[in-house]
């Protein structure tokens, strides 16, 4: 084959190198590929590539460091700008299970933290025989595992709940979780190293952000499973998933898997810091709360087909989603095409890990009239998502928190999908 | 919390908000949180963003579409700008199993097509009795599978064969390796809908690129686990794997994994195409060649402590690494530090899947003498990764492809780890 350079004609009228490059970064230089000297080319990004009639026709894009997304690919959290505030993940955009890091919800109290890798340290002190404080080398040379774990926001579904609109997107309605495949050491072998005193029944994790973000957890957590993480989908967190260490409690409400950790204490009743006292508590219809509802429960979303969608003819369509649980595997996910008049089950797809969502798919023959798409999740301990009714019976129309119930999306004659609000 | 604006001014002394603020794109607006109007600060990205000496004493970063990078963190494929040839991911910087879609390596015959999603379609033909042509809208309307497999080149490791030298990087030694959850349609179920003759026992894939890459495959393979991919790692394939479409062929040679896939037909003898004569066939010492030698073989590759770390002290230090095969799963990786003498059980990490990598971690206690670490897998049918010395009797130096002999790393005695040529 030959070699094309900067200056090889184009093979086609339709297209030359010199249009291909357009746009690029100029940076160029030459490398030995055996023999040969070759000439590097400018380096063009593909996701600034011009895009050929026929791409058999021209050669393509040269190898970059990064491999950017095709220009035809705009995925995006929203909203962007918010210092104190949450921005949901795009789900109807995503497929499998994993979440690409720069897609994570994010969710900060005080922005992203900007932390010198360098100058990061965890202390670990309080109820403990020998105090710690580690760098993250230190940290690196601990035995690690990596464990697939999703995170939800305790308010994911809020809006929803709240005010439900018909033109609400899954990422709307439901785009505070996201997965990840995490690295790091268990907390519990911190604990050893630390000697935790048997008294200690609670921990307080603090992170190093302007929030200072801090939250008490039963000891008993930091022993089970807990894990104090610094790897995320292969490679460092990114800053807005706590770079460089951040504190991950499978199945708990995103924010007590504190970021930017810095600081962990052992304790032996709760510290009842601002982030467990003014928020993350559950009001009740009775005028008391939850708090401490750390679980995530048993929950399922349908990510396709949604709002904006419309199905283009009667025939097959699959029913995609994502079905999770804090407290284990999920074991069912049943799909309603009648408002729940009747359930099918729906084919749970590949591995079940416990909390880590499962891709759930039901293929709908659609007979061209409107319909009502439901999904609803069991997990391992028997746990079933309640209708909106019994979720609003049990936690009242002013609750902040837990959104579980089953969320519907109503199909139009027309094939055109819209956020349920009845369901 | 007091809620920050552009006329916060700075809570310590080091730093201002307008320094933060420095060098970003400059976009602006207003939102509204709950009833009070927010301004929205100006798009500061965390890959650009200042890093201040204390991150409690400041608010952070404000949510952005895109989660960037932290500044302290570059990895990159290498080498950039090669048309026809490989690029490398940096293996010694990940964590876990996932390859981060931007950094999974890259191979191409005449460069990253580029393809417009709404042009691309797939036709099935040849010896069936429906010859199909797919669109895209069309593909993604068939029952899905998402799965996690591994791709390597069946160059990988050639230039530490040829030429190996002491200051090679995990990246120079292996990294024509990555590994993805890929989401898709069963090629199976492809070839149902196209009714393929059982005479048939070859297919030929194609490729939509300049190269027009195309490799003959057995139909078998099609029919056991062959996938027609769109979705890596959640989102969308990048164009430097693929997008739209690829073929995956689990535990295959990652070419046979036709990129922007664009054609199937049925055939009763392999096609002789050029990418399977002038190129991936294995010459052997006594002058014949193997051809189409699919399978990858067991293999595995330390990825700390490597070229160019230094261990700093005495003491114990996790030797970690990727253990894969393409004939099903691991079951066993042993680490040596003596150069091979002795062996001991790695930990294996997490779930071990089939023809995905797992990792392992030993945790040696080096006492400061030179030492040589080699890693040693063995997967589910018993195949064991052969010594150099064994390796280059049967395969020869000539050999061009399925490098999987034993890899070393050299301890020196002042810390000083380089690639183990000796071993």
């Amino acid at each position: 084959m030959t070699r094309p350079t900067d200056d090889t004609p184009a093979r086609d009228g339709g297209i030359s190198r010199r249009a291909l490059l357009a746009g690029a970064a100029a940076t160029a230089g030459a490398v030995t590929l055996g023999s040969q000297p070759y000439r590097l080319l400018a380096q063009v990004d593909t996701a600034t590539a011009a895009v050929p009639p026929d791409p058999t026709a021209v050669p393509g894009v040269p190898t970059t460091a990064l491999g950017a997304r095709s220009p035809f690919v705009h995925p995006g959290r929203a909203p962007v700008g918010v210092l104190s505030g949450p921005s949901f993940a795009p789900l109807q955009d995503m497929s499998g299970t994993i979440t690409p890091s720069d897609l994570f919800f994010e969710r900060n109290h005080a922005g992203v933290a900007m932390v010198d890798p360098q100058k990061w340290k965890l202390m670990i002190h309080g109820m403990v025989s020998r105090p710690l404080v580690i760098d993250l080398e230190q940290l690196l040379r601990y035995p690690t595992v990596t464990r697939t774990y999703f995170v939800e926001c305790a308010g994911n579904g809020r809006a929803a709940y709240r005010t439900p609109k018909p033109e609400m997107t899954p990422q709307q309605v439901d785009g505070l979780l996201s997965n990840a495949e995490w690295t790091g050491v268990p907390l519990a072998m911190l604990f050893r190293e630390a000697g935790v005193n048997p008294k200690a029944t609670w921990f307080l994790a603090e992170g190093g952000d302007a929030a200072r973000l801090s939250r008490s957890i039963p000891v008993q957590k930091g022993l089970d499973d807990a894990l104090v993480v610094w790897g995320q989908n292969g490679e460092p967190l990114r800053p807005s998933n706590g770079y460089p260490v951040r504190l991950l409690l499978p199945g708990f409400e995103g924010n007590s898997s504190v970021k930017w950790l810095r600081r962990i204490e052992l304790i032996d009743q709760p510290n009842m810091s601002r982030d467990e006292t003014s928020k993350y508590t559950d009001p009740l219809p009775d005028g008391t709360a939850r708090q401490f509802s750390f679980l995530m429960d048993v929950k399922s979303v349908i990510t396709s087909p949604t709002f904006p969608r419309r199905l283009t003819d009667k025939g097959w369509w699959p029913v995609r989603g994502l079905a999770w649980s804090g407290r284990g595997r999920i074991i069912q996910v049943e799909v309603s095409t009648d408002g729940g008049r009747s359930w099918q089950p729906a084919r749970l797809e590949g591995n079940v890990l416990p909390m880590a969502p499962v891709r759930f798919e039901y293929m709908w023959n659609w007979n061209g009239k409107p319909a009502m798409l439901l999904s609803r999740a069991t997990d391992e301990t028997g746990a079933v998502q309640p209708t909106r009714a019994d979720y609003q019976r049990v936690r009242g129309i002013g609750t902040d928190f837990h959104f579980n119930y089953i969320r519907g999306w109503s199909v139009a004659r027309d094939g055109a999908v819209s956020y349920g609000v009845e369901a």
